[in-house]
């Protein structure tokens, strides 16, 4: 009883503290804003998710998830969470809540999953679970990727629900299996596409075909960590890290390869091309690019009516920089760039969501990561 | 026979001083590249134009019409130059070889003309004239903007070629009538389409509607600075000066209303929006815009062999920060910007050009006016 008195006690300070935080307010090109931590007490948090109280799913690296309220207070970790490899950029990754949500209480979340049989790979996997108040229960693995490999780089990970049901998983070439992201029997550098249950759609582009996983929406793609729906088209957006250079934005289309490693609009370090190939017969090229990198993390459509000169952007957060990058666009054309807050946050920005209702939501990948909201200003 | 030989010697004086200006090597993205300055002896150039000699002719504001090799020399003012109104942004403005120079000996100028009726105003005009060794003959004024107006500024003024032979020039809103740029009866504002002997194509929009200038091919312009035709489809492209933010490229089609002023990108100078007025039912918006503006002039679309990595991209010189911006194009749609030569070229950069030996030229816009060559770096 102590024991939860104290946490409870120790949680309302921390909201308080948080909330006295004084907001900033920042000159953008169209709104002033205001920003706000709600909280520095995250555990390099990776991805969050709305439920429909309005109350956050945030996963942690580390491995656990929490409930986060926008008064800044954090629950205590879920249960039901299977365990993760918490190394280097592996750990507990993306969550998403289940569109029948209200219905069905389903959560996925994608992490880092040790190889089962005790080899010394890994891979991301995916698990449906029912949420209840205090955990996870009923996991299921709905997604495995193969083959387990031994490497601690380039998991991918976001989920995005289609309009039609489908759960979109983005993925990473692990860095050094890279050649693999052009070969259609295993799941590296691939976007795949499955039914939540894990089956697979028989519309899939490669079922039934040899030597292809049916999973396979798309591939030649690097590190795929960002994913979101348009809200007009239905169509699924990526953007994906380069090497140095040369993070793309993609719209990605059922079996097409997205080139990577064999076209790159890379750079290497000393600021030399990787590759004069940025052009190669039966690759698409990317949508929109960055040379160098502003290491792209998560992505949405504005959709809100908070900032109405906002609405149909694609905002992408950035790891460098701490910025997010606003793209104006007409129709799918990119008609202009603007760097949103990159003077007002600190610390990397690794998610960005709209909340329900309307206002934009960071989190930093931070040991003290925060939850910012971002308002428009009085 | 003294003077004569005075200016010979001069000039190749010059010429030597020029030529032995280090050139300075600049990486980009992906090509590294090689800046002489030729020479730095033009004063205030405006435009240029390559001769089908390699020669360049060159403009500069005060009036004076040269011709310029590219070992820097530069002869004395050719004769035959009607007078032009040298006040604030007008003088003997751009400079266009006919498709067909080496048949007819024709090429172009447009030019701040006084009120041939000796009033206050002035306007763009347009005259054709033959080429010879030392000056102009058979001036003919084939356009001349309507109406006259009293003011200083934004005067347009880029000539260019379309495949059929039409010849397009480009124009300003004249600054304080900016509301003319709404109206059809004048020529404030506008992209003008005439045929080279300055009559008016029967296919023009307006042609045959009441209040309607023939003349006019599309509106809503501010002030128009840079033109260049699509390789490839053929199309016009051009680029404009917003008021503070909002520099637009448009690909103007006939009889269009590109939005200026009711709809613009523009931003204060205090950083606030002008208008909140993005999108006007009935205006197009812009196929790329900047904010803050970098000052846009004129621009090309590199189609040479010497940057094999740039062919197909749109290179748009500008006066602010003296960069080149690059975009790098997917068909029409921007992939891509990078910013060249930011740090090199230390003055504002009015016009660019790609010479018939692949390499890119410059101009810039100073009593110390450079032309400036770009090459690959050895």
């Amino acid at each position: 009883m102590l024991r939860t008195l104290l946490a409870v006690s120790i949680t309302a300070a921390l909201a308080l503290n948080a909330s006295s935080a004084a907001a900033e307010t920042v000159s953008t090109e169209r709104h002033k804003v205001s920003i706000t931590s709600l909280t520095n007490k995250l555990d390099k948090p990776w991805g969050m998710s709305f439920l429909p109280s309005g109350e956050l799913l945030v996963t942690e690296k580390s491995g656990a998830l929490r409930r986060v309220k926008l008064d800044g207070s954090i629950s205590v970790p879920l249960t039901g969470v299977p365990s993760v490899v918490n190394k280097s950029q592996g750990g507990l990754l993306d969550v998403a809540v289940d569109p029948n949500f209200a219905d069905n209480n389903y959560v996925y979340i994608s992490y880092s999953e040790a190889d089962p049989q005790g080899g010394e790979g890994n891979s991301t996997a995916v698990m449906r679970a029912t949420l209840t108040d205090t955990g996870l229960t009923n996991g299921k693995v709905i997604f495995r990727g193969a083959p387990k490999y031994k490497s601690g780089a380039h998991f991918g990970s976001r989920l995005v629900f289609a309009p039609d049901g489908h759960l979109f998983i983005t993925l990473g070439d692990r860095y050094s299996a890279m050649d693999d992201a052009q070969t259609l029997d295993n799941h590296h550098g691939k976007v795949v596409r499955i039914k939540p249950d894990g089956s697979v759609p028989s519309d899939n582009p490669f079922v039934g075909k040899d030597d292809a996983l049916p999973e396979i929406w798309s591939y030649g793609h690097r590190n795929v960590q960002g994913a979101a729906i348009h809200p007009t088209t239905g169509k699924l957006w990526t953007v994906e890290h380069g090497p140095k250079g040369g993070d793309e934005i993609n719209i990605p289309e059922a079996g097409k390869n997205y080139g990577w490693p064999i076209a790159t609009y890379g750079v290497d370090y000393d600021g030399s091309i990787i590759s004069d190939k940025t052009h190669v017969e039966g690759t698409i090229q990317p949508h929109y690019y960055w040379v160098p990198s502003i290491a792209t993390s998560n992505m949405i459509f504005y959709t809100g009516d908070k900032f109405p000169a906002w609405q149909g952007d694609l905002l992408v957060a950035a790891l460098k920089g701490s910025q997010v990058a606003r793209l104006d666009l007409e129709g799918d054309r990119v008609m202009h760039e603007e760097t949103l807050f990159e003077q007002a946050v600190e610390q990397r920005i690794r998610d960005i969501e709209q909340g329900p209702d309307g206002y934009i939501y960071l989190i930093t990948d931070d040991r003290a990561g925060q939850l910012i909201q971002i308002k428009p200003a009085e």
